[in-house]
């Protein structure tokens, strides 16, 4: 027997990936883009804009485009509170940032098979690792995944691995993922781009379990070795006292 | 025969109810208060609350309490971008407060049944006529209501009032549409909360059509004639300088 509300889940995710068409560089859309976009025949797309546009998630311009709606707005103001941090936090991410000599500084959540950047302090350097806030990357690369990823369950981190473009992946970041949970910490040297490090720790929350990764972010060239050992003891610093302040998701309101 | 996706939009519909249990006074959910929120079943607040997860718009905290997702951080940025005024925009809202000796200015859009605060500056009274950016208003009420309602057909508009609970409403708010078409603005007295007036005027895409509605809001012992008879130029006047902007829901990128 089919799952009688399947439709209902696919409908909700149809809508959140309609709406994920949206971005800088897509400020408004035609329903003919969002048909190309998507694939999904022209009165699928017609009557999901017609749902978001009830719901306020999208709205028509006089020149026929949509634009995302002024119900998000309500959303935002929802998202800028419970994920803003409060200034004690962000001026430890910025410490961190001035202490590795400028380096890009993020935080990150686990969610769905990604993680997703909550706050960050944008380095100083002219080449730097830049993340926008909401942002999402893969699961499958990088310190900050290790250490999402530090108590997963095994068969968990190999599904993810399964996502990555490279041999022998499952093996490779389970390891790594223990690793990280001995030491700590974890390093990682172009796993989702060539020429990309990073380090990271975690945020645990009151329960102790993993609630996000500090991570340092920058050029492989400049994450040397040496530099790795430096940054790593302010690093775990910044998280033990991120851990104590319990504030990422709004935890303490 | 039934509309066969009548489940996907109702499941949209749904979701987006359930995201907005979620406010200032309620940053975090259990399970169980959704379910008295709601008066859904458990099980589909369940089925819900995890596709709101898997789609990133809601986050379970270690305490079991679910909090708006980093995936609404996305849509913060998006709503902001769009929705956001240019300074010079922001400039005739701070003006006109100005003007009016510090009442509020706010900027409303029509969004199915209910306008949509996007836009406004905070007056610097005592006693000040608050609505936040991406609060809704009822659209049977208010002077901003008139004026987004002054090009809508009577069927329409009667629609609207049906929802009002004053009597004759239909009628009532018909006619003061229909004024506010003629006068190019429009006031109200206590329509919604007594004691809390507003004025009015249009704001035009390049299209002829209404796109805003630019209102001073205060309390009534403020709204003489007098006062609104004074209010009105500038109002119209800002109101014009907005539609020359044209830069309501992003349309100028």
């Amino acid at each position: 027997m089919p799952e009688p509300d399947a439709g209902g889940v696919r409908s909700v995710q149809r809508a959140v990936e309609l709406l994920a068409l949206y971005d800088a560089e897509h400020p408004s859309r035609t329903v003919r883009e969002l048909v190309d976009a998507t694939g999904l025949a022209k009165t699928t797309v017609v009557r999901l804009v017609h749902t978001l546009e009830r719901c306020g998630l999208l709205w028509s311009r006089s020149d026929g485009r949509t634009v995302p709606g002024p119900g998000l707005l309500r959303w935002a103001e929802l998202a800028r509170t419970t994920w803003q941090l409060p200034e004690s936090a962000l001026a430890l991410l910025k410490e961190l940032s001035v202490v590795s000599g400028g380096e890009a500084v993020h935080l990150y959540v686990l969610q769905q098979g990604a993680r997703v950047c909550v706050a960050r302090h944008e380095g100083t350097r002219t080449l730097r690792h830049v993340v926008r806030v909401g942002e999402e990357m893969p699961l499958w690369s990088g310190a900050s995944s290790h250490v999402l990823l530090s108590r997963a369950e095994r068969a968990d981190v190999e599904a993810v691995a399964a996502a990555a473009p490279h041999e022998d992946w499952p093996r490779v970041l389970w390891e790594r993922a223990q690793r990280a949970a001995v030491n700590g910490w974890s390093v990682s040297h172009g796993e989702r781009e060539a020429g990309v490090s990073g380090v990271a720790a975690p945020v645990f929350d009151r329960a102790g379990r993993v609630a996000a990764a500090i991570a340092l972010g920058g050029p492989t060239a400049r994450f040397t070795e040496q530099a790795v050992a430096a940054f790593s003891g302010p690093l775990v610093e910044a998280a033990r006292a991120l851990t104590a302040l319990d504030c990422v998701g709004g935890a303490s309101h």
